[in-house]
């Protein structure tokens, strides 16, 4: 197995460093073909380093930055005035092939900013949208895009559906991917003018297994392996899910805290709720691809954990092994033909 | 206290007779001031009531309807080829002051089509739309539109805004519910044109007491009493949600049924999870209002119990005592006024 290297903007994130760091450490300890380059503040990560036990690590390289890109900097900011960013330098490591893929806990907007900036898009892809795993009754599913676009034209929905078919394929190894669009109804006639026309331009593709339309209760159904949709309708059911689910686990807490009796019950019943918290997880789905560059980048949630940030880390990990950028790119090389011809 | 008078469509969902007559009974037994006009094909109908032990009740009175809106007719057939259809009669109903507010678990489309021609809108609503109580961490909040409109415009969103501001103000009593925009972030830049217009929209009606953006997961924050978004954002935020529950739902019995150790310490957690699901019971908060007509019109979950069909009917209950539809028209005279001038 060859050792791929990741680049880690260590600063990002609420967290920063105190998460950042040790679940570096832990993802080393799992997985032995892997190299960690930290970005960051040459003082306060040298600092974290010795505090997590990895002072001298083989498998670990420092690279500075002098700066770090704040959780509210405007794309602006982040873009035009902090050059020497943890974030910036972990995406120019990818850039120079110091590294093979990115990941950071920093804000999305300027993450992605940065990273089309540096990292450019791949041909065929006009816009380049944010991806990532959701739990469903059978297994997963992946869904884009969750918030890169506003405003998606039929023809990027169809990028879309190329990338995240061909980014399935590579890290769940499903030959034929069903590709689902996210609609209001599954009947033909339902929804807005881009969706049928999407609908067309999927039904078309000769290299796509079109599932038809989907619901947003759909998602979690297994219907499909793919979850089409712009970025403000996929953004919302995103958000929707965490929230539900966090609202869901504070009703479970309050109700198992009205009396010792119970308290006690709910304690007999752990196995229960520990069996799922691992299917639902938050910190195992954790790691966001940012799909149609030349080059992995994954976006971890700003307030995740140690053990979310490790997620994170083999998510990028997986796609830098598989070159998921280059399959991509095989991906719609037809649609690049087809609009050059 | 009055009496207030609903029409039933009795053939309407998915099971029918079967869930809305015994869901009648309930309502009848509940509430005192209060008539039902059952409206259904004569020879079933009878049968349901006999069965219901309803036969003679001085407060129900029986409306022949001959056809029924299956759930999977087209707004083109409900509308044109369906004219004695109990949904439609129901709603006729209405129209004719016979009824306050009619109630139907047949399919959406139709009953927002059948209800638009029949009742029309009310002045200065340019499209009525759903609206429905969510539960939230404090209580709920009401959010719209959930399906009526794709592509609304800011006006709209607007109209939206003033409409679900004049329900919770009637239903829940709220003086100066706070209003929210769903967007996919905050911060003003965030989000398409639409909403950036309509924010500023908001910002501006001298009787809204705007609160600015909120998230897919600040709905259940209880940030907000009304949540405002287009129809087809709106509709893929409520099926996630209803998708999350199903799907945690069935984990959870999953989980609880892995051995008998887990079954018997899941039994023994029963009152925590009885208390979970009376706080997110899809029964207790189904009924969603068609806002904007001139009548109350309250649409039943197609697949509901009788427990949640009695809720739709106390929903329609409530709007009908409070006269919304009157409400909603002083709340909009403001841009009718302005619209003239």
């Amino acid at each position: 197995m060859s050792v791929v290297t990741l680049a880690v903007d260590a600063m990002g994130g609420d967290h920063g460093l105190a998460v950042t760091v040790p679940a570096v450490a832990t993802m080393l300890s799992r997985q032995e073909h892997l190299h960690i380059i930290l970005v960051g503040q040459p003082e306060p990560l040298a600092d974290a380093i010795t505090k997590a036990g990895l002072d001298g690590h083989a498998r670990i390289t420092v690279q500075p930055a002098s700066e770090l890109v704040a959780m509210d900097d405007s794309v602006a900011v982040a873009l035009r005035q902090k050059k020497d960013s943890s974030m910036r330098v972990a995406i120019n490591m990818v850039k120079e092939g110091r590294a093979q893929a990115a990941v950071s806990a920093g804000n999305t907007g300027a993450l992605m900013a940065v990273s089309r900036f540096v990292l450019k898009t791949l041909p065929g892809v006009d816009r380049p949208a944010i991806c990532t795993a959701i739990p469903t009754v059978s297994g997963h599913c992946h869904m884009l895009d969750l918030g890169a676009n506003v405003d998606s034209e039929p023809e990027h929905l169809l990028q879309f559906a190329l990338m995240g078919q061909a980014l399935v394929n590579a890290v769940d190894g499903v030959r034929h991917p069903r590709v689902a669009l996210l609609n209001i109804g599954e009947e033909d006639i339902k929804g807005n003018e881009q969706i049928k026309e999407a609908a067309g331009l999927l039904r078309d593709a000769p290299n796509i297994n079109y599932a038809g339309f989907i619901e947003g209760d759909g998602i979690f159904a297994g219907e499909a392996d793919v979850v089409v949709c712009d970025g403000f309708v996929g953004n919302v059911s995103l958000k929707t899910m965490e929230g539900v689910a966090k609202m869901l686990k504070n009703m479970i807490r309050e109700e198992a805290e009205r009396s010792w009796l119970r308290k006690l019950s709910a304690l007999l019943a752990l196995p229960v709720f520990r069996g799922l918290k691992s299917r639902m997880d938050p910190d195992r789905y954790n790691g966001a691809s940012l799909v149609g560059l030349r080059g992995v980048v994954v976006k971890s949630h700003g307030g995740t954990t140690v053990e979310g940030f490790a997620s994170a880390l083999e998510v990028a990990e997986l796609e830098a092994r598989r070159n998921v950028p280059a399959l991509i790119r095989d991906a719609l090389a037809p649609v690049v033909n087809s609009a050059d011809a």
